[in-house]
Formats: C-alpha cells, structure tokens, sequence
C-alpha cells in the first residue's frame, strides 16, 4: 500500500482531506508537483526544493516530478524519501536513464516536454521552485488547464508576466513554509475525492 | 515508501531482483503492466485479471494499468488491492472521471490512446488477457518496444498473428500461474535497476 | 492551395466528394493514410505501396504517412510526388533525421510510436500494406477509434484476428486497385467536410 | 505539389533558401508557426495575424497553427490562404470541430496542449502575437528546445520575463514587418534542407 497509517501520518500535520480519504478506506492520497530546473537550479533552489518535498511527505501526499536526477526535481524527490513518502517521476525519455534515484514509480513517457503536460493533469496543486524555460511551460500549462500553482521565492518579472495573463489563478509564496500553507488551505477545499 | 516491508513480502513469493532492491535500500519496485478489455472483457478475463492483480501484488510489484474502472484494468487493481499491492492507472482523460477505484496513482494524461504508448514504456514487463483493439494497440507496442508480453489464454487466431510478426518476443501462457513463473523468470533476467 | 486544379485532377479519377469541395471553394482535400513496415518492407510491398500513393494523389488526396525514408512510407510518398500529390509525415522524432524525400510537410512529434494515435486520426481512411509491429499498433488503433481501415493484400492470420476483434469496421483489398475502389466508396458517404 | 511556382512566388519576396530548394527540386518548404491566443485576441492581435500570415505564404512557407478558428490562429490562417499560402493546423482534439476554416491540412492530436509541444518541433520559425497561458507555454518550449522565437508588440513584462530565462535566444520585432525582415535573416542561416 501507498502510505503507512501508523500514528506518525496521523498526526497534526496531516489534513482532513487525508483523514476523508481514510476513512473512505481508500489509498488515494493528493498528488502534488514539484517543477523547476534541472541542472541549472541554484543552490538556495535545491535547499527549498529539499525542504518542500519533506513537508510534501509529511503531509501525507504523494510527490511528482519530472523525475530527472538533476536539481530541484531530484531535490523534491531526495526530500520525500528522507520522511518515507512516495515518489511519481514523469520522465521525457523512454526510459529511466537520468531517472532521480528518489523516484518510486517512473512513468516513462517517451514524449520530450510534451510530457511536461502530463505532470500538470496529474498534479492536484503545484508549486514552482526556480524558473526556466521548461518549468516555465508547466506554470503556463497549470494556468490554462486551471490547476492551482504557487510560486515560490520568485522573482518579480516572472509573477509579473504570468499575473497579467491569468490573475487570479497564482498563489505567491515568499518560503516553503507559507507555500505549505497556501497548498494546505487549496487541498481543504478541492472536492473530497483527491486526484479524482 | 511503496512497500512495506513486512515478513510477508519478504517470504518465497518475493523474487531475487527485489531482495536485491532492498540490500540496495531503493524503494524501486518492479512495474508490471496489465492490460485487457474494459467494459467488453468477459467473467473470465475479470476472474483471471483479478488473481492476476493478486499474485502481482504478493511479488512485491507495482501494478500498472489503463486505469479505468471496467474490465480487466479494473479487476486487476482490485486483486492488487486485496493483496496490499500498489495500483498506477494511467488514464487516457484529463481528469480521473470514470477512473477504478482501486488506482493509487492516477496519471492523468488527456492523450486519449496515445497513452498506451506510455503504458507499455513504463511497464517493465507486461501480461495481457483478453483482447480488443486497445489492447491489441498495447501488444503490439510491446513488440515495437521490446518489452516482454505474456499472453494469457489467448485465441489461437491472436496469438499467431503478433508471432508472425515478431516470433521470438511472445511468452504465451494457459493461466495465471504460468504467466507469473514465466514472469518471475524473466525478472529475473533483467538489469537489477528495476524500473531503470 | 494545395492541388493545382488543371484538368487532370478535374477528371473522371476525382470523386464526388472533392467536386463539392471546389464548389464550396475550400481548399482541404481529404487525407488518407497509408501505414506499412519500414525497413523490412517487402519489394512487393515497396510496388504496391507506390502504386498506391499515386493512386491516392490522382484522386486529389492529401497522403498521411510515418514520414519515415524506409519501405512502404517511402515508396507510397515517392508514388504520391510522381503524381503531383501533397505528402504529409507524423515523425516520431523531433527532427526531420531519416525522414522520407518524399515529404512535403513534416510534422515532427517528439513522441516515439504515441504518434501512431495522430497518424490515425489526422487520417479519413486508412489503407494498410504489410504488417509489423508498428503497422499493428496503428490498424488496432483505427478499430478502436472507428476510422476506416482498409487491409491490402494482408495475410489470413492477420485479417482473421484482427476480424475477430472488431468484425464490421475492417475492409479487404485484394491489391491496390480494388483498395482505392472500397476508398472512394467510403469517401462518399464521409460528411461533406472532408476532414472535418 | 504545395505551391504553385508562378511569378509572384518567386519575385523578390522569395529568399535565397527557397530559391534552392527549387534548384534541387524539392517541395519542402519552411514552416513557419504562429502562435497566439484564440477568443481572447484583441483585434489588433487579429489584424497583425492577419498581415503576418499574408506575408508568410508570400514568401513561400508553410504557415502552421493551433488550428482552431478563433483569434490569431484563425486570422494568420486566413491572411496566409488569401495570399494563396498553404495552412497546417495542429488540432489539440481528435477530430476538426472548431477548426479555422483555413486549414488545409488538420493533424488531429487528441491530446490536449501537449501538442504544444508538436507545434513547436514541427516550426522552424516562430511567431509570438499577443498572450496568454497557453501561447507562454509554446514560447517556453520555443526556449527550451532551442526553435527561434520572434515576438511581436509584447509586453515589457513579458519580454524582461521570458528574456530572463534564456537571454539569447528571443527576437524582439516592434510590429508584423520587422519579425519578417527578422524571420527572412534567420532563415537564411538555416541549414538548406529547410524543414530537415
């Protein structure tokens, strides 16, 4: 089974939806993205990208990623595993190599960024860490496919541009901690079905 | 992480290529896919995908399958379900309406049956009972692949026609359990990086 | 426009249905597909399939193939130019590497064999020369989704499990002339929207 | 063949790179894509559309676009068909409803925005007209696999946003015959097997 239900996963961090899900007997728990850069991250990027996929794990839900061993997708992941959550790579080849060794269920797509779609549809709520072109494809493509984004620590330019093409659809974050938040409040109120 | 890693899964039914995953402490399970009819599968093919499903999950392996809540994706969730195993679905819709229950992961990919590209390159190996076009779209990309496809009770009329197009890559088996050993078996002759 | 309008494609060759096109004074012909082996195509199959393709250029037809420079994608496109037609290739790569002379309008996809799915239904009607995996995924998916198939010259093997399968949707050609007659028959009763 | 080669296509609108492939005989011409928003288009949006798609099928390239008969997609079609250009429309659904009428030749994906992706592979040159998620996902992906980006009247925001991410990489033309003076020097450094 996915998630353990020992009493570390029911604790205060976990939120009423999970507890829903529980209850309804059911394994399925929010998947939520992590984007942002590969090999170019910066390492305050890598160091938030750590953090948020512990809190992810916390939290009781399942990571995804674009599953490439390289910067903040490989961070989330490392992050996730050192507080036993579970892992969906989304990878552009058609096969793991570059694969993240924190990946727990690579999906292999075969399909360059055109996977990069793919990652939006499947993530309930995603937070972007860092910016570059790719990343910069799955903030555009949460925004027209309506799947809640929340920015973290970026610049000014980048909130700027995307705010003027969808305004009310993005969520700022100034840290990990508050992106926490913002995915904690959007989770509440998304329908008690989770991914579904 | 993905499994527990309880006496049960770690008894005879849990081949080699896992016990060395977890001497390598990596949470990577073996992905293997089922795919068959939705609503047009027959009793049978439901009855053989739900031990299917079972036997997959007692391996210690990840089930993947088309995702939808018909037919043998649907069963075959349900018996890895009832074995404690974990379900992947990769959907052809953008969203996870009429999607099985039994799916942990659900991997929305809006692509309709392009999506069944993704099924067969991110399965490392793969069985299929019953047969309709979707299906037989799913083994012949196996073919193409190279991924191993076991096919399970299968028409003589379908089985010589995928032979003759690529004789040496078909297992054939009469039931369940002889898809598993022949499973087993050729798990054991992958590379020990699993899913990589 | 894509077709010059001389008397040639004016002739007793073009059919009904592209006559009420020029007279509704659009542009877009109807596109067939033609799908076969690549490198392992047969010379019988490499004939048949130019043939074919100036066959479907005299009708005043757009060709759809795998775009690829090997056997009857190739040879039908190659048939297609000789007749003045327009050649279109879904590549499965995201370049034009290895792709067929013959091609007017490459699209390149990036996504390996999941292009099969537009190969089939970018198509109005789909003919089929040879067989091979690739070839298989693409005739199962025109079962699945509806799109007239048309098999040329296939073997019983092949034509009776795929018969099995979907009985109704798949036509039987003998060679290429008795193909573009079942063709022209389904192309009159298709919508007078031609690829709409 | 794709376009008729009377006078007017190869006056001084025609550039060197097409000059050569006519020499050697090939009906491949450059594809050119334009991307922009559909219902959201202002109508100066649509009038350059317009202009830029005349100027595209005078200088002998193959316009390609989303496809879907709104906003600059429909209008860059219809500016190109009125210059007797050729219209390729990369369709995000499975069939052509909702299709500009422009279109010649529809490829119907069925998979939602990943056909970004297909857009911008299959596009040697890219045209930016106005903004929004969508069309930021297609200018991201421009970035990322390195296809030459033009942008037309965008916003500073927009321009300092996407310049941040891949500062090279992206053209700035302050209206519709700049991006072509722009397009025509870009292309002349293409390689001369144009679309390979």
């Amino acid at each position: 089974m996915i998630k353990a239900e020992g009493p570390a996963t029911l604790g205060r961090d976990r939120p009423a939806l999970n507890r829903r899900m529980l209850e309804r007997n059911t394994m399925s728990a929010l998947i939520a993205g992590v984007m942002g850069p590969g090999k170019t991250a910066t390492e305050e990027e890598v160091r938030s990208a750590y953090e948020l996929g512990k809190r992810i794990a916390q939290l009781g839900w399942i990571l995804l990623t674009g599953g490439r061993k390289y910067g903040v997708m490989d961070a989330a992941g490392r992050g996730a595993k050192a507080s036993g959550g579970t892992v969906v790579g989304i990878l552009p080849g058609a096969d793991t190599r570059e694969m993240s060794d924190s990946v727990d269920i690579p999906i292999a797509t075969g399909m360059l960024d055109a996977r990069n779609s793919i990652n939006v549809l499947s993530s309930r709520i995603l937070f972007f860490i860092g910016m570059n072109p790719g990343t910069a494809s799955e903030l555009a493509l949460a925004l027209k496919y309506g799947r809640p984004a929340i920015l973290i620590s970026q610049k000014e330019d980048i909130i700027r541009a995307f705010q003027s093409m969808s305004p009310k659809k993005i969520e700022i974050a100034a840290d990990v901690s508050s992106s926490i938040e913002i995915a904690r409040r959007i989770a509440g109120s998304l329908d008690s079905g989770s991914n579904r």
